[in-house]
């Protein structure tokens, strides 16, 4: 099968050419980059030394890429993947790693991302790639709305309780650490580790645009309208996605309960894990791998449910979710590619 | 004026001898370390290089302590301090670095920390060391009881709210993010850097033992009981507490308001900033230093406050503000030796 | 095949386990822990979470290990697999992740470890398990003594120099700098997080006890005595092995050249990597994986040869290494289960 | 006195005015950053909450700058301070930052630099402000050319061994280690602690633009000519220069003796440290203070000398210099602001 990467030279675009490098069923296409059109991939990626060694990026051009690709994956800031996803569906599936498929209020997202919903006749279309709350959908999609880093994290954490009412939808605290990867790669004096080496820090807290991601998925399961209280804050490290939730329980529950009701909910899931008790979620387990790591708890003395979740930003927040549902779009094995676990030391 | 240390070899005994060996007004006198008596100091500690060359850590002799010394600062584990303090006090004034003396009720006390309240006597003649809210107590103080790291980070936090009512004393949730020095300089595999390094992760996050400190502080000032959640969470590096803390305003209020109200609060204290709206704290701008940083929001969306704060563990959390007690105990400027800005890049 | 560790909780098992578990070939046997004994691994190692699920550490029974296993690995400290190794071989293979069986003299090996070789008559018949340079003898090999992993760094940059008598063979500096997991997982104040974050140190610069490895295999293959100055550094990193080696040419020669050298030595080596000229080995780049990237410049000015050489202490400089020749012990692909590329960012 | 700084939006500069804000004898005037002219400091770099609260950066104005300042730092890239030198000298005393003024000889330093040296009058008259070296003529200069942070580690490290003949002057090799804040604080893909975080690597080995200035003052020290191998590499810290230096001994020699030499010529130097014998610099043991640390060892087999070496970039190594020269040039006690030690953890 034929995959072309659109942007192929941002933190999702190098994760998934990371990835599908070593699929067995995947030949990589077109890598398009405009700013390092011509340059070889690996002198530019060094970790990619002895895989694509001699592979280069490409201009980006569609109708070459209609016809070499099956699917093609679109790693462009919002706004971009609008018209294109237009222009190639027909042809070839679309993953688009962006925003601009996953709100379904077009008001909505033209108001949080500041853009007009240049598509809106895809928009009933395409298919929110959180793999495992939509995978028969995904099967026959054509074109994939891959969800947010934060949103995926937010609501494999928080799913369980809100679908069968265990909490006050209002209540609700989403208080997430990420890694640095998550603000992209672009020069940004910001970002440059004699600033960010050693500190932590909350950006944007009260307007986040996964808020109104994560809002419409969990309304979609909930009885009651959810506000979440999202916090992003910046950890001093290259990848991972950490929370901790809290959400006032609806009724009396216990932590065994609790664990009981994710057992069963991630049965037969091979990417999301309920910790035993005691064990809480360490970033660094899930880094480089597709797993989301979870433990909950009830507060006896305050009456919170307390959840923590672990997750790479940019593998199950981002490329290992989007190489997970084109899986399941070309009827592959859904982990094939995805077997590693998280390095430690 | 002369001081001892007892306990000087972990990380607050330590920042006592950085702090206090370019004090004017301070001479060290027995710097005590069973572990270590007779090393030189420096060998152990390489900052001191130049500084204590040839001071050598000794044997504890509390006989020839009281001899020699107008203060002491107790390092030790809880437990150790309480007749150790009896032994000292009428002949030196005493600083107990640990959590011995801070619980007032002993009840509370013992079922805490696990031990006997062996000097029931002291307890109320001890003083709380938030220094901006017992300045007076402390100046006349003959026995400290220093705070705990998160029981400041989050005293200065909420106190402006819960003394003027401003907030559900039932709902504060203090989500807190500590350097790993917090967890002391034992030999650990847990804390090792090949462990803990890139890694983030709460740990026991319902039963953590500043919660009785933090709940008995606020409720002396609160017209109803607070209970707060406080989850704990392990940063991956040296030194600092960074915090998040929620709760719900009881009345509709505005960020400007707020901004306002602990503008006015903290007027004139030197070592209390309320960042500029949009500046948030980082973690790194008040390590090495004893100031604490805070931006406080309130949210339209969902009637929340929140409170963002910072400070050093080692400084402001612990040994620093131990130092800004002993200028007050002896009339000395609040600030003295203390005038460190924290280090950036 | 059968595969046991004994020895699995420290990090070369852990890696050994990380890597073998997704081994098409591999199924686990005995995976020994003396203190761990019972400990389900997962919850120790919580990147095996969803692989090793319920599989416990378990004591250590030879006999046992000899009927269930295949090929054995010894991951203990020097000193303990030479009598261990005797009374496995005939029965299974086994590779020695230690020291015991590295070096052929045995009063050296004697001098530089300070006990007793135990199994003189195995040292011939071991096969020092540098892949690239021994893989016939691999092939056929019982007992495999595989390289340390500084000796591995220093030996794939410099034998093409040393083979082809490139340099003085006296003037060796091979300036060393390994992540912290080299120092292995015991509890130890120095390694602590909060002692090592953001440090770098050099440590027994002028006695490290690889220093009689490289020099041996060197001679193997040199014409003249090499003499190394070694310098092991400490990096604040968990893994990753990066040097700087300089030798004085014992001809003139340009970079060119020299590149034509080593791209001809490791044609066809799928782990070993000659960089682009300006392009520089980054630690990063080889994380996880099992490469070796390197860099050749001939210093005009100087003329001394350069070379910089990374790999990841725990892969090629240990587990990933034990791998390799275990694949070719058995007949399989060589880079069965070590296809993994480095993680970046 | 009064200070101005050009360029101050830079880390040196944000180094400098870290240690002068605290100066007894200090006050800060014009803080030069062209493009963030306007703005307040404190929000910039929020170490100086509390500190510099109100003062913004300003517009350069060199006229005000002559009339409000006694001294003026500038803080620029090479190329800029030569004919703004020119311009102050005579209304105000000079110490430029960077490197238009530490090379004697015109010719190299326009190669090495690739501009023309347009202040050829000002080069004999500018001191080379390295302290310990040119105290006398720094007490007297209008115009110090204060060293680049590598030269000083070099220097510091090297000069006892050339000034007494100890080491083949043809064989130094000088394996240097930084932090990335010697980059610069400008926008950089390549210094996102996305690409550096965890990372090492080697950059330039062979032509790095202090090798002239280090030759150069070596040579004025040394019988013969001194040829050094210089390869810098970047550590995933912040700040701080670690090298190992290697030399050919002369003649057999032993570490008590150079220990012994070390000491005398050092002796009653307040910033510079033999450490005892088997204690080696850490690096972070001088991050914030002015100090440097040394070790040397002779190793018999090899007959090299090493020389281990560390300092703060921006204190010793920049800033920290320079405060230490401004205050000779001013008959202030020379440690007057520098104080300080480093921190740990």
């Amino acid at each position: 099968m034929k995959v072309s990467i659109i942007g192929a030279s941002g933190y999702t675009g190098s994760e998934l050419m990371r990835i599908l490098m070593n699929h067995p069923q995947v030949e990589l296409a077109h890598l398009t980059a405009r700013s390092l059109a011509g340059e070889i991939i690996a002198e530019h990626f060094p970790i990619f030394t002895g895989y694509l060694e001699n592979k280069t990026f490409v201009e980006m051009d569609l109708d070459q890429i209609k016809k070499d690709s099956d699917v093609v994956f679109i790693c462009l800031p919002h706004g971009h993947s609008m018209s294109m996803a237009k222009e190639l569906l027909g042809s070839v599936k679309v993953i688009d790693m962006g925003a601009d498929f996953r709100i379904k209020d077009i008001n909505t997202y033209e108001k949080t991302y500041q853009v007009d919903q240049l598509a809106p006749e895809l928009v009933d279309q395409a298919v929110y790639g959180l793999t495992e709350f939509y995978r028969e959908d995904i099967q026959n999609a054509e074109l994939i709305a891959n969800p947010g880093c934060f949103s995926t994290n937010a609501l494999l954490a928080l799913m369980p309780l809100v679908k069968n009412n265990l909490i006050d939808p209002q209540s609700i605290i989403f208080d997430a650490k990420t890694g640095i990867s998550g603000a992209g790669r672009s020069a940004n004096v910001d970002n440059l580790l004699a600033e960010l080496g050693n500190s932590f820090k909350v950006y944007n807290p009260l307007g986040h645009r996964h808020i109104p991601e994560i809002e419409q998925e969990l309304n979609f399961q909930s009885s009651d309208p959810t506000m979440i209280q999202f916090t992003p804050q910046l950890l001093p490290t290259e990848r991972g996605i950490y929370s901790s939730i809290y959400a006032n329980a609806s009724q009396e529950t216990s932590t065994e309960a609790l664990h009981d009701l994710y057992k069963d909910f991630y049965a037969g899931e091979k990417f999301i894990h309920i910790l035993a008790p005691g064990q809480f979620p360490n970033l660094k387990a899930v880094k480089g791998s597709n797993h989301c790591h979870l433990q909950i708890q009830f507060d006896e003395r305050t009456k919170r449910i307390l959840v923590f979740s672990s997750l790479d930003n940019l593998m199950k927040g981002a490329s290992g979710q989007a190489v997970q549902n084109m899986n399941l779009m070309f009827n592959f094995e859904e982990s094939l590619g995805l077997e590693s676990s998280g390095l430690m030391p």
